[in-house]
């Protein structure tokens, strides 16, 4: 089979990916006999188009500028373009806009209506709009995927196949890395929430505007998409109690401490509350983990819990989630073409 | 489509499996259009079989002896009536023996040579002979899963397809429970070796003999079967260099404390070795953990580590890796019978 792609976004992510796919392209030409072609690569001032698949190697070579290459469109749109390329699979990466999540939303819903399969790192339009998104890719029979929205590497959202069995009760994660940094220093360290925000943005793990993160809405949109895909709820992220971790004190992690517990932001899918804000954990807790990580509990009613844990963010390890949901699509795909 | 499945092997693992799947019968038959019959439960003395399926309410119904059930047939053997049931799948769950992997070996090789699938959750046949195993199923087309050989419910030999688009090039893990309860105990109470193995056997952690575990021979069979699955190998047991925890003493473990380490018992696949035995980890690492958890951590090349945690042990633990392995066949054969 072809698979003919485009890439919407070539950012950090994007970026990777296209270099994760270019060292990996053979071995999923042979191992799933697919052929990955990437037809268009959009940005927000034009794209590269080639119906016959963009050379990634001269692409990708160093020092070399992708709007001089000679397949560069000045002012194109993909959502002008998306139907007419005959496209597989459309992947989205551009930066999360988190009121409207546009132009992402719109580029979904535009692939999905005309037939293309979508994998998704950005999350805003799921936790904005994720029964819109779901039942117009079950309407197309088509498939959209998005496990690099949430904790990105960590394969939190497909691995709802292999707990099949089993029943997912209650969710309880931290799914900020930032935060997680931010709240460690404090409490290793006895500073104040202002100075390990500055380190945190020195060493490149926080914004230079942190609110999205430390007010807790970058958690909150991963938990509304955690528990709609594992609890197979229909949330949004108005329906989240959200607080964030600027109220937290050295002092109060101090007394946290004497107590043998410290403080975590974590993210609660329970009942039907979803819950991200400031709570105190025991020391010895697995949940007590220190630096940028990214940690999802998951209870389950058959065997106690089920821990996943990993890096939270980086560009290749979103795009090695984005390659992963790319050969589980390839892999569907092969059957229904076989059979 | 119709199941028929049988059983061999009635202990803890077996029964909580029943329990589970009388439990989730309606919802796989609902769900997956598959009605599951248990034709035969085989016990070393004899077996019920019943070809239009055992009624599991009474058969799992309080006070009642299976061995009276009207079905029950003494001294029939799995062996010899494997190939006459016309099976479907076939579920191995007699205990593990270490040397050989009978009866468990003979069971499974057996239902694949007649074209019936199998799911194990005694794990010698597999640390023995993998490859004979996978060979056979690849001939015969049969599906061989194991979940609940490795950490119980802990989906960590099904996680190689979540990640599929990255690459695992490194394990390290924490195999057996009784082991990381023994090692706890010794660091947070000053305790010696003898005293944490009476207390983990009164609380029900270690077998009365607990050479297999203290020795490191059932973590090093989790190994074998952990690396041979993920990291594509092809050893047995006598590939492991092994070495147990019965030499670790209290002041050993004071020593680590006092440079911030503790001891753990670790099980390594890296390039081409297999290793268990203690090792120092620093006490902030996501791999000390307490109590009798698992833990598996698989390093790969796009996206550092990631950490997978739970319950290794326990009835209801495996029989949830069976019932995800048993659905995972049932969706794949599904696809194959509607196209």
């Amino acid at each position: 089979m072809e698979l003919k792609i485009c890439l919407i976004g070539k950012g950090n992510v994007g970026t990777c990916f296209l270099k994760l796919l270019k060292e990996r392209i053979s071995f999923i030409k042979e191992m799933y006999n697919c052929d990955c072609k990437v037809a268009a690569i959009f940005e927000y001032d034009g794209a590269l188009i080639n119906k016959d698949g963009i050379d990634l190697e001269e692409l990708l070579a160093k020092n070399t500028n992708f709007r001089e290459n000679k397949f560069w469109k000045k002012e194109v749109k993909a959502t002008d373009l998306i139907s007419e390329l005959d496209l597989d699979l459309c992947i989205e990466t551009t930066p999360t806009e988190p009121k409207t999540g546009e132009p992402a939303l719109t580029h979904i819903i535009e692939a999905l209506s005309n037939n293309i399969d979508v994998i998704s790192a950005n999350k805003a339009p799921f936790f904005l709009h994720y029964e819109r998104i779901k039942n117009l890719a079950d309407k197309m029979n088509c498939f959209v995927k998005y496990e690099a929205t949430v904790a990105s590497c960590v394969p939190v959202l497909s691995i709802k196949r292999n707990l099949i069995g089993n029943r997912i009760t209650r969710i309880e994660a931290i799914l900020n890395g930032t935060n997680n940094y931010i709240l460690s220093r404090m409490a290793t360290e006895g500073i104040t929430f202002a100075v390990a925000l500055k380190e945190a943005q020195e060493l490149g793990y926080a914004e230079a505007d942190p609110s999205l993160d430390v007010d807790g809405f970058d958690a909150a949109g991963k938990l509304v998409i955690l528990a709609n895909e594992l609890l197979n709820w229909s949330k949004s992220i108005e329906d989240v109690k959200i607080e964030g971790i600027t109220k937290i004190t050295p002092e109060a992690l101090e007394l946290a401490k004497s107590d043998g517990y410290t403080i975590k932001h974590l993210a609660i899918a329970e009942e039907n509350d979803l819950i991200v804000g400031p709570r105190l954990v025991k020391m010895d807790s697995p949940l007590n983990i220190s630096g940028i990580l990214n940690l999802i509990k998951l209870q389950t009613k058959y065997a106690g819990s089920i821990i996943l844990m990993g890096r939270g963010a980086g560009g290749f390890e979103a795009a090695s989630a984005i390659l992963n949901d790319l050969i589980t699509i390839v892999k569907e795909r092969n059957k229904v073409n076989v059979n």
